[in-house]
């Protein structure tokens, strides 16, 4: 296998690294037929300094929320350590790469473990560019500002393995000429991107999108940035938006665990305030 | 392989039948990582008269119907059907078995084709008993009955391999001893179950969901009963219904094309009428 065949690395819990190429989801997995299982995801960076892994115990707390809220059994995160440590030391690429970690139910005909795989995947070259600037539109998601009061069973603030609707979002955005989405509730509130969360400043103070009734992923990135944003005398809030109080922010951001925050350049084709000393600020905040 | 090893019929869409624990799915194939494809099932009956699949043809024709809602190339039907019969032919068992088609989009690190898979898995004495009736649970699905107007990335009517918040919903029910799910929109409606069709009956009128801006699935089951009430000279219409307007039915039923229409014996606990003459009737409807 030489580097220039392994487009990523693959790692089973329970066995390890294995062929990248050979397949190792059953056809009856339940997170494979019916979406039924979790993911995380986070920034690997190996470079003369080292191999890293970007806030590895946040991402592995959030996986494990993931599956609580699915009702899946405490996972092994010790068992998993090891794997990442495992795959990440194993890893043949250079730079940033994706490190995902996806969890199943396990195989519906037989009576079996749950599944745990990861994979270690080079970012690509166009969401690294889209660090200068996302163009976004602004997609509605049909459920309101509150929908997720009460039922559990809609998973509410779990990172799902049915993402369908995020990836049909992402393609409707492409064919409107955007390179993200920003999600809208049926009453009118900014949400989410489909993989990130939005963050917009309007002075020294920093807002993002409130958790539980919306229904959203909590961010780790967000949670970070406002973290460093408080240490340095900002105010932070979580706060319902409606999409025309981004055109008065002082700029928006989508945050996410790969691709960092990427400023909002324009929503819906409606320019929104840029501040290159802003961006580079809430950057540094967000550990990239 | 012995029958009582193998607990199911897999086959490859390119490659025919494979072992049933080979693994067939790669890590980072998009129907896995995403949810990122769709899904058909259907009742395959294999007895002393031979071997017939339950109206395969409308089965298929959802099947890319749903592909195409995803904005995937039109499937190669003739390759589908020749699976199937192979894969029939192939199979250990006898009796009622669950046939289910998937499509994914392929893998996300390399170019490559789609991918189709298929099973057989004999049905479970568990899903046959519930032919004689199913105790539902309403639980609130988040989106009004109109979410599904002009937003085609919500992929309303499409049968997606995103389904966590259908099994998560069927968890629930299981919590309040309940076998089934009737899905409520916010605004208060009965929709669907997390994998049926809901019929009721008014004196001679059958009544099911609208589809289109309710998001529901298309069910073959249903269409096929509502054709053959009307030959039979009843009334069929597609109408929102309350959940207490179930009470005044003179019966109401879930329909699917495995388990066959299952008269909803309660809902939330409450009894709903119930007429065996009725079922009787429906269930000849359906082909069952």
């Amino acid at each position: 296998m030489t580097q220039q065949q392994v487009q990523q690395v693959v790692a089973v819990l329970g066995r390890g690294v294995v062929d990248p190429d050979e397949p190792v989801v059953s056809a009856d997995d339940l997170g494979f037929t019916r979406g039924d299982g979790v993911f995380d995801a986070t920034r690997v960076v190996i470079d003369g300094s080292g191999r890293r892994v970007d806030n590895l115990e946040a991402h592995l707390a959030r996986f494990a929320r993931s599956i609580h809220l699915l009702e899946g059994a405490v996972p092994d995160l010790d068992g998993w350590r090891a794997l990442i440590e495992q795959a990440v030391a194993a890893c043949p690429f250079s730079g940033e790469i994706t490190l995902k970690i996806m969890w199943t139910r396990g195989r519906e005909s037989t009576v079996t473990q749950p599944l745990g795989v990861l994979t270690l995947t080079p970012m690509t070259a166009a969401a690294i560019a889209q660090r200068a600037g996302v163009r976004v539109a602004a997609l509605q998601r049909g459920l309101a500002s509150d929908a997720f009061t009460d039922v559990p069973w809609l998973l509410g603030g779990a990172k799902t393995l049915s993402y369908a609707v995020n990836v049909a979002a992402k393609r409707e955005a492409a064919r409107r000429g955007a390179d993200d989405v920003l999600f809208v509730s049926s009453d009118g509130y900014c949400l989410e991107g489909p993989t990130s969360a939005l963050v917009a400043a309007f002075g020294r103070r920093l807002v993002a999108t409130p958790r539980g009734a919306t229904g959203i992923l909590a961010s780790i990135t967000q949670e970070i940035a406002f973290d460093a944003a408080r240490a340095a005398g900002w105010d932070t809030s979580d706060e319902l938006l409606r999409p025309d109080q981004l055109f008065e922010a002082d700029g928006a951001w989508l945050l996410s665990s790969v691709r960092g925050a990427a400023p909002i350049l324009e929503l819906d084709r409606r320019p929104l305030a840029q501040n290159a000393a802003l961006t580079s600020q809430i950057v540094a905040w967000t550990g990239f």
